[in-house]
């Protein structure tokens, strides 16, 4: 049964190029058609999250569907795997595959899969084609997008990377049904970010969202909503220059709680759970919040799973410590997005370091 | 004493941005005046080439007098230095002296040191600036300006790596005083080239060079007017698509001499010296090139020092196999640069193999 190929659901410009989504049950299997073109290269190679075989058995199999060289890698999951000896080792394969400057990447996985492949493409002979195919729904809303790709050093996450834009990314939200609850969850704390960057609808959306991954056709409505309020924000600001900095509301406190907790504690979708409701805290006191947005966020997020006390065992005192030398800070003692309302967010704020404290410490009771 | 410094003498546009290169004796100690401004950050990581610790302790002392933070990192001299292992190295190293995003990396050597570091400052926290000190005559007239930086894979050279334009070049002849002959010779090769890409006065001034490095005032002028050429070419094709192909006049045979004579055979300057006689023959036979432009050429190479005849122990056909899958080829057979005149060049040339041949064959009688 063959029939013409829907369209991208959104096409963002960033910088002078277009950065077409297409978001459809099924879109698996149309990413060769899609990186197959008259000005392309014929050659790719699929990395491939190891905890998603079978998508990227799909993706490879549509690439070699569409006439193309296909090579396919598989990279172990978690986040460990996002370090240069990875990256030299797909350097390397894609080398002996043959892969060349008008040649695609594919990758096709989580945030650890599209910031190494993402790398990968951006690095490799100085730069190559990159199609983002992420399989989770955090990569759906958020890391798939907006071109930051890296890895990580014992020294800090994404410490040496590029920022290369996706030439196409392609999402299929039928494979959210195969994902554990916790991975579902943790896509959410991000979504829930959303709903306070945009508030209006979407922020009534997102809290009156059932069981996770809820029905298809919404999911695929929600996806898009938060993939358009990304790429908005990123066409503004491709470099991280400034309004980008929007994106990293509940982040500043959430990356503190993630390393001040260590390995095998939150995962990165739960530490952002535990920063929003912190930024939310500290926003009531600077900007005068309404304390109501903050316990609203607080159902939503507890409903999904997703945690809303803070374990007993993290220092506190580490977590502001962290907060206090991320690496986006730039003079300042913290540098938070806070917010005076859903949907009008102000980015640099440099809240009471005793009022951040305070709120933490809330969290453990 | 303390004079104004003077301005640079050549500003560059490469993309929207101005690349400014001060060229002057005793430039290496303006380097800290050059790197710090309100703008920027305040901090600095000096890669240096271990060939050169002296000129790396002038460019530090001089950072450190300007204000700035300063660290500094040694890599081992030679080609092997340019890997993965080694950029990790030096990107844990800038993240202990925490270097952020507004500092700098500033790469004192030759084209290793710059292409390695430059790698680092492209890709450290996605992109840091970037200043340049080449202290080699090949990385003053090529490597160091047009921004393509990188790092090797034992399946090929800068097969990973990023364009990153330099914030400013500084260079300072004084320093080639010191090179061992067999360096100037073989940045003297990439003269060669640029007489031969541009033909009139520059082609005189070139055949007509003294013994090198020959008189500072006139190296000074050297090395500009093969700088502003090879700066034109950039500024008109930054990303490599088209006319910076150019550049490779002499490379694709000069590549795959170098390859098959392997480890230990010819530096990349000496190569080129017998892949300019090779294009320029080839050039006859397509293009009628007066076969006397090969003849001065050769004369100008051997006086020099440069090879002019081809080791007998290497495999000609194996040359002729390496140009064919060069990673520049896109397609075509043989992808070279070739010449009607001086000054007169046509890229992506397609001549016959057999041609090709014959002219590599002839170097070895």
């Amino acid at each position: 049964m063959s029939t013409t190929a829907p369209g991208p659901v959104i096409t963002a410009v960033i910088g002078d190029r277009p950065v077409p989504v297409h978001l459809a049950v099924g879109a698996l299997d149309r990413v060769g058609a899609l990186v197959a073109g008259a000005a392309a290269g014929d050659g790719v190679i699929v990395v491939v999250d190891g905890g998603v075989p079978h998508a990227g058995a799909r993706v490879a199999a549509s690439c070699r569907d569409a006439g193309l060289r296909v090579a396919v890698e598989a990279v172990p999951a978690g986040e460990a795997s996002k370090n240069l000896g990875e990256l030299e080792r797909l350097a390397r394969a894609a080398a002996r595959a043959g892969i060349r400057r008008r040649d695609a990447v594919v990758a096709v996985g989580g945030g650890v899969v599209g910031d190494l492949a993402g790398f990968l493409a951006a690095s490799y002979q100085r730069g190559v084609r990159l199609v983002q195919v992420p399989t989770t729904l955090l990569a759906m809303v958020d890391s798939s997008l907006g071109g930051k790709t890296g890895v990580d050093l014992p020294e800090g996450k994404n410490y040496v990377g590029a920022v290369h834009q996706p030439e196409v990314v392609v999402m299929d939200p039928a494979v959210l049904a195969t994902l554990p609850p916790r991975e579902l969850a943790c896509g959410f704390a991000e979504v829930v970010k959303y709903g306070l960057l945009e508030g209006g609808d979407l922020m009534e959306m997102v809290a009156a969202w059932p069981a996770l991954p809820g029905p298809a056709a919404e999911v695929a409505d929600l996806i898009r909503r938060c993939a358009e309020c990304k790429l908005a924000v990123v066409s503004q600001d491709e470099f991280d220059l400034g309004r980008r900095a929007i994106l990293n509301l509940g982040h500043t406190a959430g990356h503190g709680i993630e390393a001040a907790a260590g390995y095998g504690g939150y995962h990165h979708g739960e530490a952002i759970s535990l920063g929003l409701l912190v930024a939310l805290r500290v926003s009531e006191h600077a900007l005068a919040l309404d304390p109501r947005w903050r316990d609203r966020t607080m159902d939503t997020l507890a409903r999904h799973g997703l945690p809303v006390t803070l374990d007993p065992s993290v220092d506190v005192d580490e977590v502001v410590e962290i907060m206090s030398r991320d690496k986006k800070a730039d003079g300042r003692a913290l540098n938070m997005v806070l917010l005076r309302a859903p949907g009008d967010v102000l980015t640099h704020q440099d809240p009471d370091p005793a009022v951040v404290r305070a709120a933490i410490e809330e969290l453990r009771s």
